[in-house]
């Protein structure tokens, strides 16, 4: 039941591939899981994972298909021919995997495959999904439900669920519209099995249901289902008529997606990559911020430059310069991921943002001068002198009280303007605040030491 | 139904407190959700929320305290007597609420409100569950489920069903048992709607059901409930006897609560800590890794301090310093970012440590490289001395080298360790990097300088 993947076994069936002992391979997946098998796929060359894909039942295929990643998919589907995909593959699948296994295929294969379907209706819900954004309720959906009208008895309702019971996954509900197919409440199943079969819907049904538009963000629909403990929740048009439903599971995947992409962009990282991407697209995802490092660098080199000097003249001023970079660096992404994370899970203070600003400025104030004191005791016990000691307390301060305000209002500078404010607690504030916290340290320093 | 909170709107219940309308205060809330319940009364005053929240029906009351954060929620509480929390409040919650709000109370109090409880076998359910740990299948699940012997009929399941009908939400399936209670299938409502009165449940339950252990840990039971895309799972004891059921949503929250703690780790937060949090707390969740922070900064000091007679003779050599430590700070941040990642997510390649290593030293090589040779001309095209632009860029190509390295490095070994990886992405691998890249930088320019 709880798959383990080893190397021994990935070697074991490697070495079965290269015989092409067919029975013995799907020996190996007798009782796994399709996620489980997606990930074996995953540890396996191309022509390896193909080989092995294709020894399956269609059935199966179909449900490994909905469990691998976007780049081991494209793989596989450029080797089977549009009608089996249709027919073998994408008919056997539910309607919103389909539709998201359909939108990575080019635009020509995705038309033929569409074509292809036997079942005309089913395609033509596919079809209706593909024009829905991704990133919206309505690309989230599936049409798999079972409708009932409220006018109808117990016993109709059950032999319409009869007639869709193969098809809807996890069934909790059946969703109650009027004749015009708008949606007027649900039904939670438990309670069709204690009514009578005379009953009218229309007396039993709860017609406090929470529905989103087909419209509604992703994120924005994850939040809610999350904030009401939603496990599936209706979605319908702008005339309220019902279309599908999403799954809490569906959802996870947006919240976790979401997650990781605050995390790379925190890592500054422009992509999604893991351990197991190629060289060359970690590669990709990697440099665009270490560039965004460089004109920091270089331009701070320049800051320094006007102060060379100074440098010349005394050149323990370098001493403790990573020191006040760093803590600026550190001070500023505290700061804007606090941000960030409040703003990202809407327990933002209600208060102005100038409020906000002059709440940080004190507790910027507070860490500046514990961390300060600190340093100051430090260079004063082991007896640096004391007038480069003093510039470089008082340059902490500042620079962590700079770094704390600047930390603060990126994020919501940047929330004001619509642009996800993750991007703040990327390599943007370090860089910025190097540059400044140069120039701060240096011209305190001139001004102190002369 | 999706309620806005808005400023004018809380100034407008705060004036209604002052004045003590009642009437007008619960008109305020008549068609909200208790979970917007609770993120209004975040936005109160202590005062003004244990108001507001006495004013409710304790059914509202109860579904209210489910979504509080634990310090209000501690607040709220301690203005309630036991007896009242026992018979008005817990009685009225799911098991696996009733638990977590109780595991936040102090220990004499606990007691008390369970004595207190008249409805003595959710009484006894509810101490059972607080014996497990927290962070484990057995600490998230409810004991509110339906289970019916494997050699009942069709229509007696029904009647449980109905005995049981007004405790479980979100009813999908009810669970098969056998004579000693040990869990041997589940049974999809929908098929029990759909079969005879007279089906014995043997003969149409499904065997093939996921379970899980207890003593699972919450991060485990998320990422297995997330791949196979599970709603909910029933929760067994070594003997396999069936406990309770976990649902989706309280996973979650582990998904969400595991994927912050990480970020903030990479922003060197030590606590789960927002906009909303009084500065204290604030500053205690920073203050930890701004000394590891200050603590580097002063080795760095000392590491520059061995070259102070060097940058003396060459003060232009401070110039870089800034972009070096900037640029390994991000690419060890990167790397290690990457690790942890796939390490969280279960992608890591099967292959060895070195293998990663050397892999990751291939691709530190071609960033360090391309890097290099941008700042080589760039330095090179505005004239700067030739000398020290070579030093320059080969410094920031083997400091990039050593960062990939380390960066990958340390979250495999941490792991290895059975540490948490994602400490690596704090600012331990920022700082440790900001000391060795000095050295390297300091020591290269000796060398080739002189």
């Amino acid at each position: 039941m709880h798959f383990e993947l080893t190397k021994d076994f990935i070697a074991y069936l490697k070495s079965l591939i290269e015989v092409q002992d067919v029975e013995k391979i799907l020996e190996c997946f007798s009782d796994a899981h399709p996620a489980d098998i997606a990930d074996i796929l995953e540890q396996l060359t191309n022509e390896e994972a193909n080989y092995v894909f294709l020894q399956f039942q269609p059935s199966v295929e179909a449900s490994i298909l909905v469990e691998l990643e976007d780049e081991q998919l494209d793989r596989l589907l450029t080797v089977i021919p549009a009608e089996i995909i249709a027919t073998d593959l994408i008919e056997k699948m539910d309607s919103d995997d389909a539709a998201d296994i359909l939108q990575t295929l080019p635009e020509r294969i995705k038309t033929e495959v569409l074509a292809k379907m036997s079942d005309k209706e089913q395609a033509s819900d596919i079809a209706d999904l593909l024009d829905y954004d991704e990133d919206t309720a309505g690309g989230l959906m599936a049409t798999e439900l079972v409708r009932v009208n409220k006018n109808w008895n117990v016993q109709k309702c059950i032999l319409e669920i009869r007639k869709q019971a193969g098809e809807v996954d996890n069934m909790m509900n059946v969703y109650v519209v009027d004749d015009d197919d708008v949606l007027v409440g649900m039904l939670p199943i438990a309670r069709l099995v204690l009514a009578g079969e005379s009953a009218v819907i229309s007396d039993i049904y709860d017609d406090e249901v929470i529905s989103v538009p087909t419209s509604m963000p992703s994120e924005e629909l994850a939040r809610l289902m999350d904030k009401y403990a939603l496990l599936v929740v209706p979605v319908v048009d702008s005339l309220n008529r019902l279309k599908g439903r999403v799954t809490v599971d569906d959802v996870v995947d947006v919240i976790r997606e979401e997650a990781e992409k605050d995390y790379q962009m925190q890592a500054g990282l422009t992509q999604d990559v893991d351990d197991n991407d190629t060289m060359l697209r970690q590669t990709m995802a990697r440099l665009p911020w270490l560039f965004v490092g460089l004109l920091g660098g270089v331009l701070s080199s320049r800051v320094i430059g006007v102060f060379e000097d100074d440098i010349a003249r005394n050149a323990s001023l370098t001493l403790f310069l990573p020191l006040l970079a760093a803590m600026g660096g550190n001070v500023g992404v505290q700061s804007s991921s606090i941000m960030v994370q409040s703003i990202a899970g809407g327990t933002l203070k209600l208060t102005s943002i100038w409020m906000k600003i002059f709440r940080e400025f004190l507790g910027g104030l507070l860490i500046g001068v514990i961390c300060s004191v600190v340093l100051f005791l430090y260079n004063w016990l082991s007896g640096n002198d004391l007038q480069l000691t003093s510039v470089v307390s008082f340059s902490l301060l500042v620079i962590i009280v700079f770094a704390s305000l600047f930390g603060t209002f990126v994020p919501l500078a940047l929330e004001k303007c619509k642009i996800d404010p993750a991007i703040a607690t990327g390599p943007f504030v370090t860089t910025t605040n190097d540059i400044v916290c140069c120039l701060l340290y240096f011209s305190i320093a001139r001004s102190l030491l002369i």
